[in-house]
């Protein structure tokens, strides 16, 4: 599997320059707001929404300045929603660190992920025309709109996969595919070239968020950087357990059922449930079909290394074991 | 005192069109999303922001388009904020409603909270320029910082009234001091002109915060239709309690800091040792002296109804009991 260093390659650069721009935008003149955005720091991860932007951009013929302040703005949102989430999930550790719920307490988290949204907007109305604004504001309605969904089907066992599907729609993939379509934008691709690379990001964020979910059941702590199992105990219903549940005979369902209603689910008893239908299986195909699809959309690009680090990008979130 | 509709007269057609506008925004394909914005309907309060944006245009000479979506655009960041807000304080009451935390749980009211700010960005990048976007996003900046700092000053007893004073600019006066400003820029006032109107928002801010905080200590619940005594439970030191601290003798500090170290303060006690330093007193006429700082401002403006409006708004401020 190809290291992310590799892929980043062609716009390992610009994405300096992101990091510079997010930290800029971040600094306060109150030493309490940057000792809590210290904290955002040591979260910094694989930086894949501003990597699909550049990449895009790239892949369409070039990045502008316009392409950085957008990336640092994906990245800001992506972190506001990871802060927010961990409050949601009374989550512990985030990548290898403690999170900032379990730091500081809920409301410095609440507030924290206020404080980057707002910087995220504040950052994308620096540019000329307000079209990105709108977009990035379009969506994150949708974003929350997806976890507000995520909240009200919270503990109900008759989750469909359409409903599944149209959460992680709302929750992941709309940033990812808004990554992209902003990257082609920007770069002067034309209407059929941005739809294009927009669906590449919408697939991509499907596989993203499938797989995401899966090793919450079947990855390792230790590799992820963060708790797994919190899907389980907060009563978050996910494909490989909808697919489970759906393709059992009725004893296996309600021996999962009945380890669903744990307060705290035993992650090694539902994995062996899980095996019993192949949902785990099945579920890592209907992410690799994602990434298929995904792959086929960048087929209106010349070929070129962003176009191949994109495709190559696509391929690791399947084989991905953190 | 004048009834808010007689001074809201001026502009009530206009308000009319932003409660529109506020509706409209919100609405969701989703039911799960429109039944939680039912909710926020039932706090619908003084309009107060979008009256100040309206009446400060207004004074300036008129009000446009703009106007009606840039006033929508304040009620719902300060909406936001209210909603965050209850989350953080724990808050079980609302303008007479139980707050959306106590119906629908924490999880939902941050996320609800989210969902406001993330259209508020959306309807204001709908204008042409980005002027106004840039300048809603600097200010919701200012108050998440203010908010952070509230929270770290927490249970603190050495708050001083300079640190007191910079949090409310920051968490209130910011955005009535924009709502001002952009209400004049967009009726095309003059920089000078549009500065006096900005004071005039900042410091009737300031005056209403303060107000806020010794209603929270000597206000009654049923006139407020809101939980009072919030603050104290969760050691905010406001205006009162700060003066008393500083002017009472070592014994009545001593009360005072006992009281205060109570899990849930009795009110009353708090009550009577505030006025053994006649605290109440003196933080009202601290917010009487932003009240003429206010007027003052307005000297700049020509003589009219919308004028005499914002000063009569500014006078009920101090008076109010609710």
């Amino acid at each position: 599997m190809p290291a992310l260093a590799d892929l980043y390659e062609p716009i390992a650069a610009d994405l300096q320059r992101v990091c510079r721009t997010f930290e800029d935008e971040l600094f306060s003149d109150l030493p309490v707001v940057n000792d809590l955005c210290d904290q955002i720091r040591r979260f910094r991860g694989k930086l894949l929404r501003p990597a699909l932007l550049l990449l895009s951009g790239r892949a369409c013929g070039r990045t502008t300045d316009e392409h950085i302040t957008l990336a640092a703005v994906v990245e800001m949102v992506h972190m506001a929603t990871l802060v927010h989430d961990d409050v949601l999930d009374e989550a512990d550790m985030r990548r290898r660190s403690p999170t900032i719920n379990r730091l500081r307490g809920n409301e410095a988290a609440v507030l924290l992920g206020d404080y980057l949204i707002s910087h995220a907007f504040h950052l994308c109305s620096s540019l000329d025309s307000t079209h990105a604004a709108r977009a990035v504001a379009a969506i994150t309605n949708i974003v929350c709109e997806g976890e507000l969904q995520q909240v009200h089907h919270r503990g109900r066992h008759d989750l469909s996969v359409e409903q599944y599907l149209e959460i992680i729609h709302r929750k992941t993939a709309a940033l990812t595919g808004l990554s992209c379509m902003l990257g082609a934008t920007f770069a002067g691709a034309d209407r059929v070239t941005v739809r294009a690379l927009e669906r590449f990001g919408l697939d991509a964020g499907m596989a993203f968020q499938i797989i995401d979910d899966a090793l919450d059941i079947d990855g390792s702590e230790e590799q992820m950087g963060k708790t797994l199992g919190r899907d389980l105990a907060e009563g978050k219903l996910t494909l490989p357990v909808i697919h489970s549940l759906q393709h059992g005979d009725r004893e296996h369902r309600a021996r999962l059922q009945a380890c669903l209603a744990a307060e705290e689910p035993d992650r090694a008893v539902l994995r062996r449930l899980l095996e019993e239908t192949g949902s785990l299986a099945a579920a890592r195909a209907s992410a690799a079909a994602y990434v298929r699809s995904a792959t086929d959309a960048l087929g209106i690009l010349p070929p070129g290394a962003a176009r191949d680090a994109l495709a190559r990008l696509a391929g690791m979130i399947v084989d991905r074991r953190s």
